[in-house]
């Protein structure tokens, strides 16, 4: 596991009547956590992705609410790459708020050329980069 | 199956850099396609819960994305409970562009106690309401 | 006055903990409602621009609150364009719930290069299709 | 001018498909702004205007684009109260990358009777906070 982490702020914006985030909003939660491990493994999106060829497109997203957060609550976004298939890549992330568990999910990416949206291998860059750190994440 | 559908266009703000819907946003969509569902089934939300002294939050959300939508698609979302447990209900979407299938999931709501977010028996009026529904549905 | 309308209904997502809906998606409104004013003239966006080297872009946006739109209201969105300049376009917009005004504004465009930003002359097929449409409004 | 600042990154859900943020996440990153600007100044909202029996509404919002945010922009967002009058407050809003100057605008709130909507004096809690901390902004 990686332990990778990064923060943010849940806005006005993003709570609804109950007072609580909108189930909608985790995914872009979830897609700021996955910006930030992107440029933390040295391959931030989509510049990493240059001279590929490809680019990533979800295939699955999957949210289970624990509980729910609030206006102005500091979110802790955890993303680790949990697997990388021959064409795709899964992501397991969490959202806590100090040490109460909010969110669990999974996103899926499938790497492909985006004029065809035929599949392709996960380039040796990426996954090599994605490896390094989870490895180095495991040893912290 | 209710064989429910409504249907919606889609936004230029829903748009992202890919020319796509952004992933999250399929989620409001889905709301809307279950907005669409309380009203047809007679219990409009959240009118048709007062009185209930419960209301209903989004315990588990899926998605699986078959291929993009884009600015400007007509969207019909297809809405169906799948299963009502006893404080559970299990609702199955799927979004359309004419006869292309783009994303197909599930949304599970648990029926609680606001204040205490304790789980209770889904009351029977929205038990009934459903089921009829349905069982119209599969008539028809 | 073009009379132009177009009808939508507020979603959950769009309603924030004061119950009303959050400031910044009447501009989402606003777009919807010019979306289809392009529609309703014959050049709908961005098709109807093809092969004039140019696009829209917004420059000026103003809003003024009367009263709040709330969760499933069902909102007309009135559009005319107010004036067309050398390269700008004024949009006028109003929001009412029957006949209870909500909101006023202003959107102002600039057709410019996408590229090096400059604006320039909005193209005459664009300029004669709004008078014609907006002078039909008129005499309506 | 109190000269406070607070920071954000552009996220991939608030660019558009002409690769730059859509105009309405302006007055959510206003909005989170003018959040950090009650914070700074003492009075975090909502709990700052608790016991005032009055809440801010917005009556009026305005934004000039000078020029596009993309995907990833760290932005400065630069708040300040322009004017408190009987029953509103005045923000002016300014959003910087770096050097280069964005995005102007102002947020006009009134204070007021959630229930009946009846604008209400500003409490002079809150009056006298704001007009200390920009006091001290004008001298540093």
């Amino acid at each position: 596991m990686s332990g990778f982490e990064t923060r943010l702020r849940v806005r006005w914006a993003e709570v609804d009547a109950q007072g609580i985030v909108f189930n909608g909003h985790y995914l872009a939660y979830f897609d700021v956590g996955i910006t930030e491990y992107w440029r933390a493994i040295g391959l931030p999106y989509p510049a990493g992705l240059a001279g590929t060829g490809g680019d990533l497109f979800a295939v699955k997203t999957l949210i289970n609410y624990h509980g729910p957060a609030r206006y102005d609550d500091l979110l802790d976004i955890a993303v680790r790459v949990e697997r990388i298939g021959n064409s795709s890549i899964v992501f397991e992330l969490g959202i806590r708020r100090g040490d109460e568990r909010l969110i669990s999910g999974e996103v899926v990416y499938v790497f492909a050329d985006p004029a065809t949206r035929r599949s392709r291998r996960v380039p040796e860059l990426l996954r090599e980069a994605v490896e390094r750190f989870e490895a180095a994440g495991a040893r912290r």
